[in-house]
């Protein structure tokens, strides 16, 4: 049997439509983040505009450090997987690290927080009696397989709509056993959830609250413990899931909540036992920039400096991006081609690497660039970047106004 | 609700049933391996007689130094989903190193082994026309929820029975797309699977094979390319996927194939679309291990050599273990309880540390204690072990005596 045209088939049809998807190859310049050598066509330097190292922690001197002396004592890898001697006294320290971050008992890492959402939202579906999983109809591609991996009765609610929910939560049985998953910044639109209606929704109806902060833990709340810790309900939200990969600058992901909650799914999720712990100097690395990012706030407001003149420059020239209350700036294109060979342009032309960001990651027709401004995007970057676009816009116009 | 007693009351079963899983909490020492301290109750400083850095890779100094001049170089993580801005120089090349491992056209790198199998044979089997999925009845759970997350037709067939395979594909429709998936090394009881009658039986009914090599890449073949490359079979099984975490001593998974299937994943597994990359010094640390066991056997034949006089010395003392071809040494206890008892004993009185398998990692009745010797585990290592063992079975015997 031909197994290579089956394949073919499908991937040429993604081509067809424009989906079909080219990585960069890139090579991250310590000590010079955003900047990076390009191995793939176009600039060989390149800046790089659509990073989720949002603060740059991954090329922090204190993160690198703890990682480097992590591997002069422990080795490269942890040897194991968390049962069968791949527990690490630095795993144990960074689960510590992280229920003090959200001010919960306990807390659990995984590999990822794809494997995070995947394996608690799969054995929480799978394993409590009559569970019925409300899921914010935007969620994540990680929480809609670890619900349909459970198995367990799944219900939509609108987008970040409580009321939505509470009518869906009031139509249950009353013996369900209820669990609401939503995030709080949704990192293609950028918007926030409205996490404390959300959590009074719930609370009325006695469900499971479980919330993934992915995108807003390091970023949000004086300690960086998030949405939830800026507007003060952490401790009535069941479940907080997060990443080591993203505002950490590290890999990883984590649960936090009640010791018998990462202790059960510690106990049942295949997707916690059956794999290789994380390196403990994957770990060190975490908490070590975790811990930084507790007490420092210069990075977070430096962020916030950077994206506001971002947005202030691009509303200037005219370039339409998606309004928000977060750090990250969609420009809609609307088109999976076009927003591909203004991304070419960029990187061939201006030495600006963002990504297209087609199917499907976002539907279809809302085809886009993201750009995550930095505290180490400089002014000179921002302004670049804000010509870049203009001259684009303009040529673009002009081939409207002639067609 | 009070979720906590539905969480608590799954776990007092566990406990009930002896197979509440209580982590040891090591700190292993670099240059020392296998020693390690122990940071849980028991002795200060144990042998490790579990890890599955079975070769002490983990601790290469090569691959030490490549992972820190990685970090020195890129920064601790990779800054983003390989779509978006994660794909680092270091994993391409690491892509290039695997395909040549296994002489194949192409390679696609996970965050571990558990979740190339779960995303790649999710996608074969959701994405395949009338796809059904014959799993070898021991196959891991990582293969086990990737089948069952595809909702493809799955069909068991007796572990390591060539002939039963044959009659449950000649039975299936002509228009099925069959996928064999099996492992060639099975980890806890260390037998080897007939692959090359496999292979000649999935051929003879155009199947796609889809092999895991987890626990025999880097130990097994010249280049420790698995028992396929030992065997010669590797150009004839469609797809060999593997593991950087336990013979090479770091983290993450591969799979390897045609360009067009691994292209093919790469562009509709959700579970490698939608997840930071690994951190380029990971990579860079796998591939420096992966070349190197290319061309140095000095650590399997030496690795060889202690396993089999492992074997002897238990013999010589009557100490039962599970005959096979591997380099994986299972005592079986056959019940939770002595199991862990034993394994306490061990930690406490000899600092000797090997965990107690049990539930649902080995089915129920069948516990046990499973040695892995490496090539750093000298001859005294092995003695004191044998010696240990020894005093505890003339301890049970008497009890037994007694009782
Ligand atoms: C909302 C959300 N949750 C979870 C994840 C997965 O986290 P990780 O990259 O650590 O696997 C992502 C992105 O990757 C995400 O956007
Ligand atoms: C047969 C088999 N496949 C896959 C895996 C998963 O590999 P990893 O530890 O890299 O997730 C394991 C063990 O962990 C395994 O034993």
């Amino acid at each position: 049997m031909d197994f290579d045209s089956l394949f073919n088939a499908q991937l040429d049809t993604l081509k067809a439509e424009g989906n079909y998807r080219i990585f960069a190859n890139l090579e991250r310049h310590c000590g010079d983040f955003p900047k990076a050598r390009n191995h793939s066509d176009g600039a060989d330097e390149v800046t790089v505009w659509c990073s989720n190292d949002y603060l740059g922690m991954g090329q922090h001197p204190k993160v690198r450090q703890a990682m480097k002396d992590a591997i002069d004592k422990c080795g490269a890898g942890a040897g194991g997987t968390r049962n069968i001697s791949g527990t690490n006294h630095a795993h144990t320290e960074l689960e510590g690290e992280l229920a003090d971050l959200h001010g919960k008992e306990a807390a659990l890492l995984f590999t990822s927080g794809y494997v995070s959402n995947w394996a608690a939202l799969s054995t929480l579906g799978a394993r409590l009696p009559n569970a019925v999983i409300l899921s914010d109809e935007l969620n994540h591609a990680s929480m809609i397989e670890g619900i349909r991996h459970s198995r367990a009765d799944k219900i939509l609610w609108k987008h970040n709509d409580p009321e939505d929910l509470d009518r869906k939560l009031a139509a249950l049985p009353a013996n369900a056993t209820k669990i609401v998953a939503f995030e709080s910044v949704y990192s293609m639109d950028g918007d926030i959830a409205p996490i404390r209606e959300i959590v009074e929704v719930a609370e009325k109806h006695n469900a499971l609250t479980y919330l993934d902060e992915v995108h807003a833990v390091g970023l949000y709340g004086a300690r960086g413990g998030g949405i939830s810790e800026r507007e003060g309900v952490a401790d009535r939200i069941t479940l907080i899931e997060g990443t080591l990969g993203k505002a950490y600058g590290v890999v990883g992901g984590y649960i936090t909540g009640s010791e018998a909650l990462c202790d059960f799914i510690r106990s049942f999720a295949s997707g916690f036992i059956f794999t290789t712990a994380l390196p403990p100097a994957v770990a060190a690395a975490a908490q070590t920039s975790i811990a930084h990012l507790k007490q420092s706030s210069a990075e977070r407001t430096q962020q916030r400096r950077q994206v506001a003149r971002l947005r202030a420059a691009l509303d200037r020239e005219g370039i339409p991006h998606l309004e928000n209350p977060s750090h990250i700036i969609p420009v809609m294109i609307k088109d999976p081609v076009k927003c591909r060979q203004i991304a070419d342009i960029l990187m061939q032309d201006h030495g600006i690497y963002v990504q297209p960001i087609n199917y499907p990651t976002v539907p279809k027709g809302t085809e886009r660039l993201r750009f995550t401004p930095s505290p180490l995007h400089t002014d000179a970057d921002i302004d670049h970047l804000v010509h870049a676009l203009t001259q684009l816009w303009k040529q673009c116009a002009l081939a409207r106004a002639v067609a």
